[in-house]
């Protein structure tokens, strides 16, 4: 089986992604970050969706992404709530964390390097980038070309890199019905941004709010308690 | 002053390189990398040159790169000794670590990102690209195109980012020569790849011979006690 380094938070959209992986025949190898993010929960689900999914491997990768400040997501800044989809989709939401995706492909690109992978999986879509720069399709494809001169395999034609982004072009709803339709167990992810101690979603920042809104549009249930996320 | 993020190792090649963005004007944010080398020795002369240079602020950021293994620099492989210069350019090194510079400048772009920094230098020169892929000037080009995709600013039009590499074109030499022309103590910067417990340079390993060639052929004397390093 081809080997492929999967990036995976635990939450909707990275777990469907590696359930395509899977479902493509690859042999899969789970790749999470531990950048204090203010919770534990979003590494909990990753931990319990890569067995699930029977990853090769699951690695955390410690980074302190605090060190740059500027995001509601590591830096201790008030997580908006109840915001309408419409105002989530203008400008570029507080949540964003300066360079995240490339820092992460980074690594996978890394791995991928050392386990002689060609092949590596981001669950970035349409939602997404919408407000995040370093979601769309054409820094995707910056990136993947950057990589294929980055490495060694590269120089030496051995192996082409390629990133994967099979939710790039999907809504919520139409995430939500993939991974169902490929087996995801979603009680087994995590999404929202402020979960309470016990890891319960709050339902009402921009993640819980959006996964919300893609089951109901996907006619299904959300298997998670308390609300959306 | 405009703000420049200047990655800085602590080796000849980083120092000249900070001394260059410092002589062009530039507010300097030098930054560094804990990954697990085999030596702390490498991060007390990077702290020793930032202060000698004037950086406005030094960070070391840690990151586990032992956790993909595949360089004598992180796995505890055996450092080679005494090749020919004529060899090392042979081939890449096993003392190269994958992807190492995509993950040094990522983490500099997220700070450029946060400090609303135009600016990165990285003292990459002809030396290294040829055997190390990520060296090499259209692995520099391609990474600074896809940055330009990859962050708030770039999709705003509020800053573009540039990458410089004031060395890409200088033998070792060249780069001794320069570094003396704009005054460093090369006393401050370590350059061995296996040095002893005390610090003290191998005088044996690539950067050891490398750099004593550089000072023979510059006509220089490097400051540094006990050989080439």
């Amino acid at each position: 089986m081809p080997k492929a380094v999967c990036l995976l938070s635990g939450g909707l959209d990275s777990t469907t992604c590696l359930a395509l992986a899977r479902r493509e025949g690859f042999d899969c190898y789970a790749l999470s970050f531990d950048y204090g993010q203010r919770h534990r929960v979003e590494l909990e689900a990753a931990a319990r969706v890569a067995l699930a999914l029977g990853a090769a491997e699951h690695r955390v990768v410690c980074i302190d992404l605090r060190l740059f400040g500027g995001s509601a997501l590591t830096a201790g800044i008030e997580v908006p709530k109840h915001r309408e989809v419409e105002e989530m989709g203008q400008g570029i939401p507080i949540t964003y964390v300066p360079a995240r995706n490339t820092i992460f492909l980074s690594f996978a690109l890394a791995w991928a390097e050392v386990l002689e992978a060609g092949d590596v999986f981001i669950g970035v879509n349409a939602i997404d980038y919408s407000g995040y720069p370093d979601c769309r399709p054409e820094y995707i494809a910056a990136f993947e070309r950057m990589a294929n001169l980055a490495t060694r395999a590269g120089v030496e034609g051995r192996t082409r890199l390629r990133i994967h982004t099979p939710l790039a072009r999907l809504s919520k709803a139409g995430i939500v019905k993939l991974g169902q339709s490929v087996g995801v167990d979603f009680g087994l992810t995590h999404s929202c941004y402020d979960p309470d101690a016990q890891g319960r979603p709050c339902g009402a920042c921009d993640s819980c709010l959006l996964r919300r809104k893609g089951f109901e549009e996907a006619g299904l249930r959300d298997p998670l308690q308390g609300g959306g996320g």
